[in-house]
């Protein structure tokens, strides 16, 4: 499969990023590039995924899957997020099951995109 | 081009929805079903947007372009929403330039998506 997770490495958390050091988004992409990668994922660091008050923020998504961005993420969590990434990429459509979900995918979306369509070619 | 509005039907707004009466959500569908819609753009209701304490929610996405998903809309906003799907659907890429963005897309995005990269064929 084809999916992609995407980090937002100038995201800040609020309250715990004085200016001038490392920015948690940053810290939060190392985190994940430092530990296995899941087959079928590419982690791809983006400059703001405009969840600016929610960071930090990554997102989810793969040809003909519905997109997901998951916001109030850290360091901490990379290892959960990369389990449920491996869950989106086997899935069919994007949709995991809510059970099998990481708790902060479940708690911590801010919001999702349905798959894009192609026109038809006639 | 081929830009889809998604529109959240099941969306409520905080405080003045209540139980019973038709979703803001779906009131904020028909308002856009309504007005002549742009060239190249068209509506699709959806199920949840998974930006429900941010309603009523709408989402932008076209083939190789940054997708955004925008919260707190209202019927009031439905012209307002349109001029910019069809400013988006204009756009190369997406990235409609900051200061012919409607207002309420440069104060109200929740997120944005990168374009899906496909992987190469070999």
């Amino acid at each position: 499969m084809a999916t992609t997770l995407h980090v937002c490495t100038t995201c800040r958390r609020a309250g715990v990023d004085p200016e001038g050091e490392t920015r948690p988004g940053a810290l939060l992409h190392a985190a994940l590039a430092n530990l296995p990668c899941p087959e079928g994922v590419t982690i791809q660091p983006v400059e703001c995924l405009s969840a600016c008050t929610q960071g930090c923020s990554v997102a989810l998504s793969a040809p003909g899957k519905w997109s997901y961005v998951y916001g109030r993420m850290g360091p901490e969590d990379a290892a959960t997020i990369l389990q449920g990434a491996a869950l989106y990429d086997a899935s069919a459509d994007g949709l995991v099951p809510w059970r099998t979900r990481p708790e902060i995918f479940r708690k911590q979306s801010l919001a999702r995109i349905p798959p894009q369509v192609l026109p038809v070619q006639e």
